[in-house]
């Protein structure tokens, strides 16, 4: 960072979005004093044995005193005790924002918490890897990829744009819209495909034990890609789908209608049905990669 | 390859799989002639222009004539008609063998045009990319890569023998197995992922303009993979679909069962449920990984 964004900085939740972001604070603005608060001593010990902050807690409340920014990026189930028990310490004029993949739910969750004179902006850096833990953070996780916001309307624009610095900071894009609307596009590209991924494998475990073994073996380009998604951090991805219920459940349900389509098309023979949908998904390959997504 | 294989080779067929092979020959086996066969003049003159064979035909029965191997690399819709094309020109003592994705239908349509005299050994390299044509080619797109042979039992080990050491001398693994039991590995391997990420990317190109154009926009890492393997050859996976029908059904059931349960859960909020499958899931991986074919 080419300027001290903060002070003091609590990062609240130490995995891989947590220490990857303390490596960009730690390389880029050396002076930012990093607080982190993990629940389990081996996390802490693992931040302090890499050197990722100055202090580790593992009480919230002690992690965020005299911090002008708060950072809470645990499993999306700690929110709301953590919003408890962090209010009494948050000092005034702080800036409180999350890197939670579900936006409405953690408004929700944190909202009621904050105090008057405390800024929360909801946001959401869109990067990680099938690996969780201090350990497998890297500063490079937030380039080019992009950070969601979803500011309250009643947030002043300059504390946006000192978070959204912090994440340019990064490398990211970052953009606002609604908590409604990123919930919706996230549900689409990333919680169905999640959920798939992890259906998949599971089916697979549950082949007869022969079969199964050379599904291994063998497995091939299309289910090794599934199985890297689907071996994406449990607690953390049932935290989601519990907090993003009804826009999973409807972009499932017209994922199932889509799929039962295909079925019968293959269980008939109509194979113009198929290629038709075929060459139409090869299209939005395309736009992807103009997009620069790829 | 370290001795000269075969004299003579057809490749009926040349696109990603066919002209990688006619790469490997071209590299390491300089004095192999490569007779390349295609219906569309487009695709003769790229074969042409990348000096991919010695003899380029549209005629499959000209394109077999004095071959001591013949592979067919087309799609799947096609091999009936090619193998009653080729019967009468295949020599005496051939080897007649092919690189399809099912192997029961494979020889269902080519096994009673193959002349007394005639070995015929299917075989599926499992390897490829997202892309398609001859200019995609690259003679490492097999190594590493498993090849599944699924002779007749009539065969003799010798013929089998030499189709191994060709796909051995690209750096294939090569095991033999049943034709039902390749096609059963396959559905759950490969063709039920490709189902489901053509269905997941049909899904989103069907969401309102708004949200769809957000889609592609954020595309984060889960859906994004799935367009990459969702923008496969549409022919070809067609005719995968048609031809493995009766094992591409049964899975599909099971993953739809696997869906509906997991659906369930998150609509009722058994968090216990999905932490589980999804702690089950992320150990398959590792297994993969272990498997050495992550």
């Amino acid at each position: 960072m080419s300027e001290r964004l903060f002070r003091r900085v609590a990062l609240i939740g130490i995995g891989l979005i947590g220490s990857s972001l303390a490596r960009v604070l730690r390389r880029d603005s050396p002076e930012t004093e990093i607080v982190a608060c993990a629940r389990r001593a081996e996390t802490l010990e693992t931040v302090r044995r890499l050197e990722l902050a100055d202090m580790t807690t593992d009480d919230p409340a002690a992690a965020v005193t005299g911090a002008d920014l708060v950072v809470i990026a645990t499993p999306l189930s700690a929110y709301a005790e953590i919003g408890e028990r962090i209010a009494p310490g948050l000092q005034q004029g702080a800036i409180l924002t999350d890197v939670g993949s579900v936006k409405q739910a953690v408004i929700g969750d944190l909202l009621p918490h904050v105090p008057p004179g405390v800024h929360f902006v909801p946001g959401h850096p869109v990067a990680g890897t099938e690996h969780s833990g201090p350990e497998y953070g890297f500063p490079e996780l937030f380039r080019d990829r992009w950070c969601i916001l979803t500011p309250l309307p009643e947030t002043e624009p300059e504390v946006v744009a000192a978070v959204s610095r912090m994440w340019e900071s990064c490398g990211m894009r970052v953009v606002t819209m609604t908590p409604d609307h990123h919930d919706k596009v996230l549900a689409m590209t990333s919680h169905l495909p999640h959920l798939i991924a992890y259906t998949i494998v599971g089916t697979a475990t549950n082949l007869e034990e022969s079969l199964k073994s050379e599904v291994i073996e063998f497995s091939a380009s299309g289910f090794r890609d599934f199985t890297r998604i689907a071996a994406s951090d449990p607690v953390m991805w049932r935290d989601i789908f519990l907090n993003n219920r009804e826009a999973v459940l409807e972009i499932v349900q017209r994922f199932t209608e889509d799929l039962t389509a295909l079925q019968r098309a293959i269980r008939w023979g109509e194979g113009d049905t198929l290629q038709e949908l075929f060459t139409r998904t090869r299209a939005i390959r395309r736009s992807i990669i103009e997009a620069k997504q790829a």
